[in-house]
């Protein structure tokens, strides 16, 4: 996909042109150059306007034609209409990388879409690569470059630092560099997307990961406009140890989610969006400030291997303030050993040592329990991290210098561990702590839920290797959908297990097929016209003799008679009827943006009521498979909740995983599949689909027909 | 309880003596006085201390018989073996307010919890009022009174305002108060009740309800010292039209909760807290943050009728995030009029018009934009708040003048509506925005969050007046526990109906009540010694003749032999079978602050696994009984979800409003109710207790029988 070479011109270039250079440092064309001037940025400026000898005290080139070199990047301040044949200009002086400010593109409508689709392909013949249109551009803080005519800018400059933000919001992309600023934290590089007519987000994130100048990414995200690439760029981000904090908005959609009992609706883009994210390390955040607070956390670049917390407190308040959000969100707060219990409360009688360790105001005039304290939370704790609450009291100008004293040197001695401090104060006193590697933060709950992202971070990487992807296998559907022997005997062949059944074309045939089954026996109508078999009257359950079998067959083929004339019939389905275990359901849905991903939850309520389902994007194995299905809140019902004996969880992950390999070598034509209901047996009986519907894309059999 | 006079003069006080007052100022005698000094306190500080002819410039007394006056209220900074002497002194000198510094009280063990109930008793033999001891003691900004050695002052004094602080912990009351100040809020009194020997968080929460200088009470409680006093403080809090922010610690707990099927198990006492103080109408809180969130935008006194939310923006980013989040707090966001709609789209082509309103980035050249998208969330969305996303742009020096040009005017043409900005930038430039009474906060999502709670607190006033209390009707309890059949006759009186069903002491009775109640019939031993009966096979389902009751009634007695040889058997119990409902749970618990407490929940996964209840504290009436069974997350399945006839809510209802009167009508001896399971049967069929156990309280039977 992306060149890296031509996207670091882009982002980091030596010289650049700025086309529509305007004199007013308010002016689109005026904003960018006055912000480098300013910033002092290392390359060469050349701005084009063929109204002006100087822009900005600098030399002005009259037309692209007239520059002195070929740009290692552009910036296009032009109005809509002159921008194609500044591309064009542009790409005969040789110039390899266009930033687009110009709007009135893809978000004005189907004309301008056209007209970008053209940009696109112009600049492809000159090699060229665009950023935009309808971007607010990008900054590079260490080389002073501002190609960017964001008004971020007139309340200050961004600090350096090693945060990168890939936006693409121009304006939401400016605000958390702003908020970044504001809140003291060094953000060094703002690339914001706009239309993404070429390069996207993913092409952004993928360029941090492979920055010396990044060590953190914040990205925010409305639409995923090139999935493969933003899973790679993501791969590539986690490889490069460097975290991704993203920001994917439009949930809201997502509430609005019908209760039908289709698979398909519990699917919702952004549920799909988070879950094949996370699956490939992103952390999805719902709000800008955690995204700082856990940048501001990564920014250390320390990534404990251990996924607990420890509190050193000064007030026993704090303390259980923190240990309430942290059991929230599911930090583990170990208590400390017993030996170590007992030292402490030997020095510090009326102390809690527990965890919370709870050194009172007295650590205020001995500063030595305070570190006596906050050591022992590393040294026998061996917490991964250790939150220090210390409020107005790190503040203090005084205190300060004595707490730095006795911490600071638990830094050098627990470097792989994390200290981190709620203080409240001057932010000069406040910085010092974090010069000395100490995290500062002013509330306790936000400490504790930055903390426990950074500590997961550390721990998945200390943890085992990543499960194995199974490597699709080709599948060949059906011209049309198929009815739901058909389906069953395609997901067979793929290993997935229906109930002992037989297909029979008369009563005769169906009393025979439920002898040689078994009773007692299900049994219902197989056509491929009748999606909702029960709502009409075309199952019977429970059936337990020749004669009932008599009865179902012909009470089945009348109501299909009544309420589905139309429908072909191909015959009536006879199964055993197992009971005993756990209703499941099982199915795939292709995502517009991430392709078939595979759903799991228990069947009935909650699936309707609750939503309690873990999805993935396919394929996976086993052993996700098993992680999936125990990640639903209701998970305990299949390990044996109220007495009943233990579900078939890993023939339920062996179904699941084939499930998923079956619908990613099936292809685009793949619509849904449903397994409604599952049954998982107990333990070392199996699972078994009851019921199989799959759907074909029909547009898509239309032109495969052709 | 508390005589208000007297705690004025402790937050209040004309004049102050303080005991052992030191020259330095950085003990804990000598703070206050550095302070006070500093602050300009209004009224006289008189030190006392035998060795010093004057502290800190101020003449000082030997003794307290030296005083030159009676104070309004004094601070004792002694060793805790003084204590005594010197409240008898205060209390000689007509001292009636006093606050204790000194520790080494009941925090300390059974020896200082003695000694504090003396102190208790010597200061009411004057007539004196006691805040702590171990308190940090209180602060009040208006008149400069710092009653208190909090080193929160070392780094500054907390502005002026109308916030008010009542803590239980000094530090973490400090905490908040040294948060407000930060972030710019004021807070004109803090009060920390430390140990509560004698004035509780509740006394100084029913101050600041009765005080002009408190707008918006917060408090941080760690135990309720004083049930009922609290809830009449939060009464009185809310008929003064001050809203009680209110962080209540120790939940954690909640969360090792046992599965037991036992009801008593779902209401830990956080949870029961949480229930009982919101029903009084206090927001619970989990953090400090949005605690202050909340009350900086209580502080400006306006409560829209409305809970609906506009959202203004110059990045349609920001809008899809802020909407996100108000989705999932439950904030609704209504669309515009379309006449609206088309009217604004008229005015701005490629805006969205329809809520949030996104005015793009062009507003920020046509200010005038940006005012006519508020004023139409106000006039025509009629939005209860409008949140106008401005980030940096705002912050500008320049854009901030035309900004507030053109929204200040809204604020007085819609003086009972909220407008508030999401900026970022210089404190300065924002603060005019404050000051025009326009809300600003940093972060969209922390915004929507405190925009929501004031929102609720003003559609709450605006909704129906209360549910009307039923009075507890004096319920006379059997000595000692009942068996299942006395339970269920007390409880008819009650009015709360069992199904259909006899107690029978032979097969033969037991035939004949079966068949004068109706088959299918369930029976099970009535035994006040064995509580889970169908564990030892003692209960029988689906019984449908007469050989199937003498065989259960046969089978029943063998399996109470076997298993419980020395139980008690009072005789069989035949019920009629009902069938066709749904399962739910009601119970009481008695809960050791606010007593007895009703839980409401649907039987089975629902409560065992998803913990999906409600809670209640005794008595309440049917409309409040309703709202809680449709307040918990299954309720769906009650109102006819999956096609199923809606369940007899009405009947519940009536039932459970009647448990909860019975409950707060049977005295302390009651420990537990559990009515499970209670089937709702079909709207109009009722609802009928299939179970019922009490428990009462075997050690106050034990007294009682005295």
């Amino acid at each position: 996909m992306s060149e890296p070479s031509l996207i670091d011109r882009l982002i980091a270039p030596q010289s650049v042109a700025v086309i529509g250079a305007s004199e007013d440092p308010t002016r689109i064309g005026g904003r960018p150059i006055a912000a480098m001037l300013k910033a002092g940025y290392k390359g060469r400026i050349l701005p084009v306007n063929p109204k002006r000898d100087t822009v900005q005290g600098l030399p002005c080139y009259g037309t692209v034609e007239d520059l002195p070199e070929a740009p290692d990047a552009a910036l296009i301040a032009v109005p809509a209409k002159l921008v194609a044949q500044t591309i064009e200009a542009l790409g005969r002086r040789g110039c390899k990388a266009a930033t687009l400010f110009s709007a009135g593109f893809a978000e004005t409508g189907a004309d301008g879409e056209a007209a970008q689709r053209d940009l696109v392909a112009l600049a492809g013949k000159h090699g060229m690569r665009l950023l935009g249109p309808n971007t607010l551009g990008v900054y590079n803080v260490d080389i002073g470059y501002y190609g960017t005519f964001s008004s971020s800018l007139d309340t200050g400059f961004p600090l350096p630092g090693n945060i990168g933000i890939a936006s693409q919001s121009g304006a939401f992309g400016a605000h958390l560099g702003a908020l970044a600023r504001d809140q003291g934290l060094g953000c060094s590089v703002l690339i914001t997307t706009g239309n993404e007519a070429d390069i996207t987000v993913a092409d952004a994130i993928r360029w941090m990961a492979g920055s010396d100048s990044v060590d953190v990414i914040c990205t925010y995200m409305e639409a995923v406009n090139d999935a493969p690439a933003l899973l790679k760029a993501l791969d590539e981000a986690r490889a490069a140890g460097k975290p991704v904090l993203a920001l994917k908005s439009g949930r809201s959609a997502v509430g609005a989610r019908a209760a039908a009992s289709h698979t398909a609706s519990l699917t919702g883009d952004a549920v799909v969006a988070d879950a094949v994210l996370s699956d490939h390390g992103a952390i999805i955040l719902r709000d800008p400030e955690s995204m700082m607070d856990i940048a501001y956390a990564a920014s250390k670049k320390v990534f404990p291997r251990r996924h607990t917390l420890g509190v050193v407190t000064v007030s026993g308040g704090a303390g259980i303030v923190a240990s309430d959000e942290a059991e929230r969100i599911g930090l583990p707060m170990p208590a400390m050993p017993e030996a170590a219990q007992a030292r402490l409360l030997e020095v510090l009688p009326y102390a809690s040592a527990l965890n919370p360790l709870d050194c009172t105001a007295q650590a205020l005039n001995e500063p030595a329990l305070l570190e006596q304290f906050t050591r022992a939370g590393l040294e026998e704790g061996g917490y991964g991290a250790v939150l220090c609450f210390l409020t107005y009291v790190a503040g203090s100008e005084k205190l300060s210098k004595v707490i730095l004293e006795a911490i600071e040197p638990l830094r050098a001695t627990y470097p792989d561990r994390i200290i981190a401090f709620c203080a409240l104060g001057d932010p000069q006193v406040l910085r010092r702590y974090d010069e000395a590697g100490i995290l500062v933060f002013s509330d306790p709950c936000r400490a504790v839920r930055a903390l426990d992202a950074v500590l997961r971070l550390g721990s998945a990487h200390a943890s085992a290797p990543k499960n194995r992807t199974p490597a699709p296998i080709a599948v060949q559907l059906p011209a049309t959908s198929p009815d739901e022997t058909e389906a069953k005997a395609l997901l067979a062949k793929a290993g997935i297990v229906a109930a002992p059944e037989r297909a029979v074309q008369s009563a005769h045939e169906a009393v025979n097929a439920a002898v040689e089954i078994g009773f007692p026996v299900v049994m219902k109508i197989l056509s491929p016209d009748i999606l909702h078999k029960s709502d009409i009257g075309a199952v019977k359950l429970d059936i337990k003799d020749e004669n009932g079998v008599r009865a179902a067959h012909a009470a089945i083929l009348a109501a299909a008679q009544t309420h589905a004339p139309d429908a072909r019939i191909t015959g009536v389905l006879v199964a055993r009827q197992l009971s005993g275990g756990v209703e499941c359901l099982m199915g795939i849905n292709r995502d517009a943006t991430f392709g078939p991903v595979a759903v799991f939850g228990l069947g009935g309520i909650f699936v309707e009521l609750l939503n309690d389902v873990a999805l993935r994007a396919c394929p996976f194995g086993p052993e996700t498979a098993r992680e999936m299905i125990l990640s639903i809140r209701s998970a305990a019902i299949l390990q044996g909740a109220r007495g009943a004996a233990p579900a078939d969880i890993d023939a339920l992950a062996n179904m699941l995983s084939r499930l998923s390999v079956f619908a990613a070598g099936a292809g685009d034509r793949l619509a849904s599949i449903d397994l409604n209901p599952v049954l998982a047996m107990p333990e070392g009986q199996g699972a078994y689909a009851l019921d199989a519907v799959i759907e074909l894309d029909a547009k898509k059999e239309a032109s495969d027909a052709h």
